[in-house]
């Protein structure tokens, strides 16, 4: 019978590879595929080999004692889901063609789940009765299907993946709030115990939909979402973020027309009038869903979130050139002052602090330095119209906000009744009266957390694993397999570490010590054991940190008692990447 | 936080029916849906709920540690397969409608895996290179889709299933042997530690192909295969199986035509002459591929095999009536005496022994009896051509073979090189040659294992769980949950048992007595501990073992000392269903 705990690299299925693969353009896809933990089958589509297996059961894990914990129930839903349900929701066209769709033989049609809120209302609608059984929160972890356009960055962006979702049922928005805030404080703790540094984030619901909703990112260049953040705890994705920005003075006794011969643009024009950026005011003009002419004034350095101007003027689209030439405005040079009369001006809320302004004069080749604010312009309304950027003023606390790119690892939404109304997924309340669900959405993405793990963690020479994801815990490597000594060494040392409860790798192949370093920093084991002839001789090995590189001596004694903390912590590691940290600092 | 070794009926979603649902045949698919563990979603697809999850991660935990145990490795290929790969190893065509079919946006064409040879030799062709890093066996419990045309019994026959299928490489046909064994070993442990009764039987390799083949069936009269058994262990499908039939020997001093007006059948004919089926002798004609005309005896009382006599005679088409009419042959009374020169006749092994034959005389309304062979009639081959049928003879032992009904739960396979000959999959052997993989598969049914378990453990009131992969061991019915005394002991007690590491369910809703009791039952917790008012007062509480209805008044002192086995014991509980006797027999 083969030691659950001992995973020997002699018949380990981990095929490596020398070179970085051409088609991986991030840390985690190239670490993944060369230290053989995961091979492409299609594009989009892994298969995960032994050690990705292993890492991803950890994540697994980690999340169902979480959900557990909170009292939530694991399922297992079907990943095939009749069209009808999606009908009935409404989303069966919203939803787009990342749906992956088949018919059955029978031709009646199905998709493979990229989310299960459909089929979960259907479930619980026949019989979830009464207030009474109510709240209740059920979960499963398992394969989602989303046929992205264009896969990419491995296990970041993939079609077939895995991810735990939960969906809660609620009598009273009170409720929700309460399982919300509930898995909102497991979800940290998951994102803490798989060692990620994470922010929670504001965020936009999309296509799941909800008022209230939350993003958890892990901070990583390769992420895909731009983040601001605050040391005070703010954070917010860039699109839906609401910091102020910092706009510069420039003051001027009197408003003057200057000549600006060849200005179009904010660079062009802090540049020849010799002033930063933050100086000028960009305008941007268009209508709203009314018709309506729309201009919006934002600090020249920023951009103008179009999507909250949408919200403040009653929708917003560009004018098209036809258009601007009809209200007399020019593109390059518009400005507040001598606007048509029948324009609504919008302006940023962080320019109501600047009384003069640099801006178009509405004239081709023309601006104004020191327009006025009151005096030779007004403004209609002020709102947040800005793209928020690092730098700005938090909104919560002030504090100038710092920039970070996120990889979106987890969510939480509140879904009101948007599934249960439209579904008619009803229960008896306590007055008697049949009321729609109040329900709550919780999803991790399971395979990306694995892939930002190793975004964060990983260094020139591979991976680096926290104790508390590793697929192992310590690898032993002896240096001389041959060897009376040293190969049965490193066996006793191995049964005894595994029967401690640590998992341990031992690489029992007749390979060069540089393949066995260099494979072993490579696949990231946390703690290295070697064995040399000469050290075992005095009864002693080196040890390796893989996190930090330090290196040591340590008699084989030493370590078996510093290693006996791990008796009794197998099952809760943490996120520490100082696990062995007692080993190293005596 | 919420203790996971405790579930609270109060909260736990499992909603029971009252009626066994009108399209359940079958007790499994029957309780699964009363007892509130499974749902269906839409034919042959069904939702796990929290009971049926959990028993299901049971299961597969078992699986796992076996395979684990064995040196397997697991790993998580896709579900969704690349056309490409069905059409290199030639089964795009051959597998049938039964194969989920879809395209991508970009109309890349992919199926459902339904199985996954394809993919673990197109994974591993290009990188398991040399015979030095065989064997290998890899393994993953994932879900499978089967398109079956009409899916029933619940798990039984499903569309969408979970499933562990393994994948083993190999260098010689004998290396295969080992770990065909080992397998095998395994697999007949997994079925010991579900607590199922099963046979491994002989089988047909079909779809997937391979040479040798031992399919592992639950005896249950749910089953969809008819077995043949034998206390010496032998056992077959009825398909397959080789025992010999036991024909009545019918003596007469000479051969005898009998005018038998108006008999046709083999009943008619026994009945007419007031003999046994087992004296008659029955005919069946036929042509084999190269249009020979074969003529089969078996006796009387049994089928033949077509596809045996296929094999044998090189290919059997029924005649047509104008063919039987070419040849002169007369259905209802053919016989070997007198028929056509060109005839090849073949006949049942077991006919090799009855030296006069009561068989058709090849003329409407006329019999003989007492046909003697080699005298009367001559025999071109002898041959296993018969279904076997229960009453044969072991072929093994040759004692009477038993018949049963079984659910194939699992199946093991030596695929020789067809898959790898197929799709190019090659290795390096010892004499520096490429040489295709010799490979093995191995699977294992994992929901319809949980089916067959309660095919094999219910009574009229419900499911009874073995311990090793019950949803929980034990149930505490507190009967007056509002009582001062009662509930509260009830909450100390449950907690008591978890701490010990059993899995405990209370029923704490505020339901009248007779309704826990029908629930407890329905859903089968193998331990109840019934807790009263009035035996609370003297420090009793009843248990009631659902395997056996057993009950007996215990101090709650004695019970949780007797149940203080459990610690250390709970990762194996074994099969057994009599994991509580020590408490029913002292």
């Amino acid at each position: 019978m083969t030691n659950p705990n001992i995973t020997r690299m002699s018949t380990l299925y981990a095929p490596t590879l020398k070179e970085d693969p051409t088609d991986a353009e991030i840390a985690s896809h190239k670490l993944l595929l060369r230290a053989g933990f995961i091979r492409k089958t299609a594009a989009g589509i892994y298969t995960f080999l032994p050690l990705g297996k292993r890492a991803l059961s950890k994540i697994e894990n980690i999340v169902r004692e979480e959900m557990d914990a909170c009292g939530a129930q694991e399922i297992r839903m079907p990943m095939l889901q009749p069209e009808e349900l999606w009908q009935e929701s409404g989303r069966a066209d919203a939803y787009g063609p990342e749906r992956m769709r088949l018919n059955d033989r029978h031709d009646h049609e199905f998709c493979l789940g990229p989310t299960h809120e459909e089929l979960i209302t259907a479930l619980v609608r026949a019989e979830l009765r009464s207030y009474k059984q109510l709240p209740l929160n059920m979960y499963q972890i398992q394969t989602k299907f989303r046929d992205e356009i264009r896969p990419r960055f491995g296990l970041l962006r993939s079609r077939e993946f895995v991810m735990k979702d939960g969906y809660s049922f609620h009598d009273s928005q009170e409720s929700l709030q309460e399982e919300y805030d509930k898995m909102y404080a497991a979800y940290e703790r998951i994102c803490e115990r798989c060692g990620l540094e994470y922010r929670p984030v504001q965020a936009d619901a999309g296509q799941i939909g909800g008022a209230v909703t939350c993003e958890f990112h892990a901070l990583a260049e390769a992420g895909e979402s731009a983040l601001v953040y605050c040391d005070c705890g703010y954070a917010a994705s860039d699109e839906v973020g609401e910091g102020m920005a910092r706009p510069t003075v420039y003051d001027v006794p009197e408003m003057k027309k200057v000549a600006t011969p060849g200005v179009h643009t904010i660079a062009e024009l802090a540049e020849f009038l010799n002033i930063p950026e933050t100086s000028t005011v960009k305008a941007l003009s268009g209508k709203n869903d009314e018709g309506k002419l729309v201009v919006l004034f934002v600090p020249g350095d920023h951009e103008v979130n179009e999507e909250k101007a949408a919200r403040v003027a009653g929708g917003f689209t560009l004018l098209t050139d036809e258009d601007m030439e009809t209200y007399g405005l020019h593109k390059g040079s518009m400005g507040p002052v001598g606007l048509p009369e029948q324009a609504y001006v919008i302006a940023a809320n962080s320019l109501k602090a600047v009384p003069k302004w640099v801006v178009g004069a509405n004239e081709d080749g023309y601006h104004y330095v020191g327009a006025e604010l009151g005096k030779d312009f007004q403004v209609d309304e002020w709102a947040d119209i800005i793209t928020v950027k690092p730098g700005d003023c938090c909104p919560k606390c002030g504090l100038e906000l710092k920039g970070a790119r996120g990889i979106e690892v987890a969510q939480v939404f509140q879904l009101g009744d948007k599934y249960s109304r439209a579904m008619g997924a009803t229960f008896m309340n306590k007055d008697g009266k049949e009321q729609p669900f109040i329900m709550g959405c919780y999803g991790v993405g399971v395979s990306r957390t694995l892939a930002a793990i190793i975004e964060q963690h990983n260094d020139e020479n591979g991976m680096i694993w926290p104790m508390s994801v590793a697929p192992a815990h310590v690898c032993i490597l002896p240096l001389a397999t041959g060897d009376d000594l040293v190969q049965p060494a490193a066996e006793k040392l191995a049964e005894e570490l595994a029967n401690l409860g640590l998992e341990v790798v031992i690489d029992d192949r007749k390979e060069r010590a540089g393949v066995k370093f260099a494979e072993a920093d490579l696949m990231g084991w946390p703690l290295q054991v070697i064995m040399g002839k000469r050290g075992l001789a005095e009864g002693k090995v080196e040890i390796k940190r893989r996190s930090t590189g330090e290196r040591r001596d340590i008699s084989l004694d030493a370590l078996r008692e510093a290693l006996g903390f791990a008796k009794g912590a197998q099952r809760r590691w943490g996120n520490s990447l100082n696990a062995f940290s007692p080993l190293f600092t005596d």
